[in-house]
């Protein structure tokens, strides 16, 4: 393989890397469905759930906590009672918001 | 349900239903990649395969047939022996070149 060849197999392999890891950021049934949603603010559990119609308690939990282990959703519990817990998209979290806007564009034309 | 708050839900359920869509469109471990390989030119079944290292023949011909179904990717056939089939990305599936450009930014985070 010559070096300019190689050079280019390479690139090409790091965007492929760099693709499948978005793919895994972004993917899922509802991930983006919940992210679009605390765009705007902080929520608690319920008003999530209230928000995603048609996802279940367990799926939920999960996929929450999937975004705080992925960095980026917030979560914080107070020490009440009723015992109150709420979720935040933090500046990490915030960089996938192109990539919804993006695809509300570019969603239309597969309906 | 006031009108006000019923126009803000249906809003909020038709963008769902087209953040799904796109999420559907875009999303399986090979989909992007697949694409991103067609974005320079038309290819035959053979260059796809080697340019998409790790990727089963049984997979990659359903990958295929439904970029294809999606009305993304162009294929031709030519009766000629050995026969010769060409895949190209069309306009349709070109929509989607923004957000793979933009998922390549976005995914440097997540490494």
């Amino acid at each position: 393989m010559t070096p300019e060849l190689k050079q280019t197999s390479e690139q090409i392999i790091s965007t492929e890397l760099i693709i499948k890891k978005a793919v895994e950021v972004i993917c899922g049934k509802w991930r983006l469905i919940i992210i679009h949603l605390l765009r705007e603010k902080t929520l608690r559990y319920g008003e999530i759930k209230r928000g995603v119609p048609g996802i279940s308690e367990k799926v939920l939990v999960h996929e929450l906590k999937q975004l705080v282990e992925l960095g980026m959703v917030d979560k914080q519990s107070f020490g009440e009672v009723p015992p109150r817990v709420e979720y935040s998209l933090n500046e990490k979290g915030r960089t996938v918001l192109p990539v919804i806007d993006l695809l509300r564009e570019v969603g239309q034309a597969f309906i």
